[in-house]
């Protein structure tokens, strides 16, 4: 069975995009599986459309060559994935495990189509969970003196190890903008807050204080602003006074690992396009 | 400013088909707003379009006759509406009020996109409340020996009013096959359980019973076998032992008329499309 | 039947106050219907019982005298009302009308157990709702230079009508320390996004900037900081990218009205009380 | 530090029981750190107490002799539990490692306040997964001819393990009344489906077929009746028509782990009692 396709595509929004996308994929005899639209107040066309590799009269090699011409006229920004072809993912850690654990078990499981080269950390304890799933695991620890040089070493793990995805699953080290370049659109983190309300450190212990009567968590993208990335997914819990801070904890974890398993699998599905700080997400 | 359309479409699948629904569209000059496709697993093809009025080349008396041909040749089922021309809803009630009230209060917002040129009922009691909102009440009495009369005066004034979608807002009468094959696809009734659970009567009684620590809303198309239609929207609250059956009753009542004012308002949109016993919903 | 007690209690934390409560019930032959306790963080200790009036040995004028010792003892800030003498609740709106329209229907539905002697408004959009209800309401516009006048009137109306507690059913005036302090722990506030986040104004439209995958309500005391008053309940809806500023209210119209009806029926059940910046809730 | 002490009672309603209760608790010098009582349609008073072990007059031998003139007077059905120790839990699995993961990662995280004794399973696959987190597996298998004697081998198992409380952790197979009624209120099984909708096999091809928006699981004690037992906890999760079987499957697995979980620590915490063929769970 040939490998399906996966094309996403973002241009100026005109008059017949749809008709010239879909009719390139017909003239070379191939069958749209599912086809997804949108076009923003701001007037960008955002489209992705899974093709049926069976029948379909370009290959891998071909495809770019077909395609451009078509994506020139139009000024697209365009990204082809195959599913026969899996991301590579890396996976960043400190010290909590909650997250980890719940994407191996996923990957385990076969719902992330993904590969999982690695996991890094800055701290040794969660060598026996990646080890314990076959996943290499990486120490390098990090000083206030050795922060740059640690983010380098990382940096060059995920390149020799062609990393296509970073998730960041409570990793405890705020990167530097050159990570966050490397990694743009590529870079999701998992912060135990329903954004922007509690950015920053310790959004349990301040919803706790504040009183509030839900919690929550939210999954985006990483920019140089500290939790002010596009969004992807945020989900709720709710709770009441009877809930400690150590009580938010317990059940924010529930609510982190599945709005970050989430994500995950949407970023993989190539179900996200960005659109300034906002993502568009074709579910 | 021109009317927009609202293209839905289902066919067997085949190659081809969004190419030559967008090129049909592109080739009159006119621009797609949204499209939604999906493909079933019995290979059934389903899209809705909508369409930008202005600027499109095809006006309300000729679009038919120009799709006609295209349709024919890939067996399209296919429906078209104007987004200047309001669908006619009627409201079937006995005598709750919860569903009329918030459907009523949602019109006079705007949130729904319908004429309502009347509302039915087998009891006298709500009058006041849809004429406090300007909508024509009929009370049509009905007993053991009179329904399928009954049936046919409340049939007799839908004709007449053009009316082209019937909402049951816990109208608490079985209605015939006849009138059922009438509004087929266009009648909605909200069922007061999460089916299939608890079809038929007093289902919150029945749960409170069963002792259900979630109750739920039901709002599905009518078919001839009592609430087993095909299912447009579903919604459930959490309840405790705490919850007499009265309480069920009040927590479900807002269950209720939110799944009910959603479903209206999906098919009002055009975004809901049969496919057997199952619903395809483009939200 | 007699009219049911409900005692709620807030004192310094120590052994047996819950013997020394049920005890002075039980002495006086009371039922206690339902219980409920909590001891905060900060070791106050929260009570709140339903004592059935039938069989009761204290009258209505006899439970203060008999009660005062005990409280006393105990540093008790206490509170006793009788579910015959329902509280008097008067709504302050704006324009807006979804929840000044959902707390008259869940009025007369008999949902909530209070009187609403008046609707107050700053414009004279909504009287006709309120009338249709036959609830009397009051116009008093406001300007820069009046706000001070126009409040003292607002207040006068309320005190003349015994108001016991009100709710700003989106009242779009912020409120003087002086009103605030006349009916602190009585005044509730719907704020149409999840607090902290998106405090101030125009919280949908911020939202909508932000990119958020949910967005929310929540209803709180007044104090005199901004929305930032003890929070009573909240709750959240998800949106997507499709979602337009204006869908957002929409939505959020329909988070606003469950959110702020839940937070009045609580209060006017006696089942909040005041910890500080939090809320104790016993549902 | 002193262990604290978990009280729950049920017993015939009457005048004076929570001063009974808590009176004598004071007369032993004891401080009540929580208290939840509730009286059904049914006339049954039910409490939970927590009492603070520090100071308390009786010590762990001699409580039931204190209390037994109590109880009896009141015809108390009762249950004292101590925090420092924990109940022993055993988990039966049949191949399907979801929940059992979960169960362990949280028992792992210090949610569960359990011992976990051991895994038994009529298939070998899962002995890795308990194993790696140091929790002896006991494979069982079981075909038509030997299933009364593998379950009395479990049951051997469980008794010489002296297990508290037996989680069904998806174990595909049917008990018999004689393992029902060993461990009856003390058997929690997780159902696929929110009850009583697709009791029985195979839920998830059943409500794909039927075409729900709505997937749920259902927590419930065991009783002879297949799927029939008390109710502890449902969830559900919005679904849709692009959801496959599979897809099901996978949004279910998390609805499944997260349901049982809650169930398995509210039963932990003894905040459940069983009220006929409901629960009166105290969160």
């Amino acid at each position: 069975m040939a490998s399906n396709l996966r094309l996403t595509v973002s241009c100026p929004d005109r008059k017949g995009l749809i008709s010239a996308l879909s009719s390139f994929i017909s003239m070379h005899d191939g069958n749209i599986l599912s086809a997804d639209q949108y076009v923003s107040d701001g007037g960008t066309f955002f489209m992705r459309l899974e093709i049926e590799g069976d029948g379909f009269g370009l290959d891998r090699d071909e495809f770019a060559g077909a395609f451009v011409p078509l994506a020139r006229r139009h000024g697209m920004d365009w990204h082809v994935s195959h599913t026969d072809t899996p991301k590579k993912m890396a996976i960043l850690v400190s010290r909590y495990d909650h997250c980890l654990a719940d994407l191996l078990w996923r990957w385990d499981a076969g719902e992330l189509g993904a590969e999982i080269p690695l996991v890094v950390s800055n701290h040794p304890d969660l060598a026996p969970r990646a080890e314990s799933h076959g996943v290499p695991f990486h120490h390098l620890p990090v000083t206030g003196e050795t922060k740059a040089e640690q983010e380098s070493r990382v940096l060059d793990l995920l390149f020799e190890n062609e990393v296509d995805v970073v998730v960041l699953a409570r990793y405890m080290q705020i990167l530097t903008p050159k990570f966050v370049d490397a990694y743009r659109g590529r870079l999701i983190n998992i912060h135990h807050s329903f954004l922007p309300a509690f950015a920053g450190a310790d959004p349990y212990r301040r919803a706790h204080e504040r009183g509030v009567k839900t919690i929550g968590a939210t999954a985006h993208y990483v920019s140089e602003e500290l939790d002010a990335g596009p969004i992807i997914h945020q989900d709720v819990a709710h709770v009441s006074h009877r809930d400690t801070v150590g009580d938010l904890v317990r059940v924010g974890r529930e609510v982190e690992r599945r709005v970050l398993a989430r994500a995950v699998r949407l970023h993989l599905e190539d179900r996200i396009l960005v659109d300034g700080d906002r993502t568009v997400v074709f579910e």
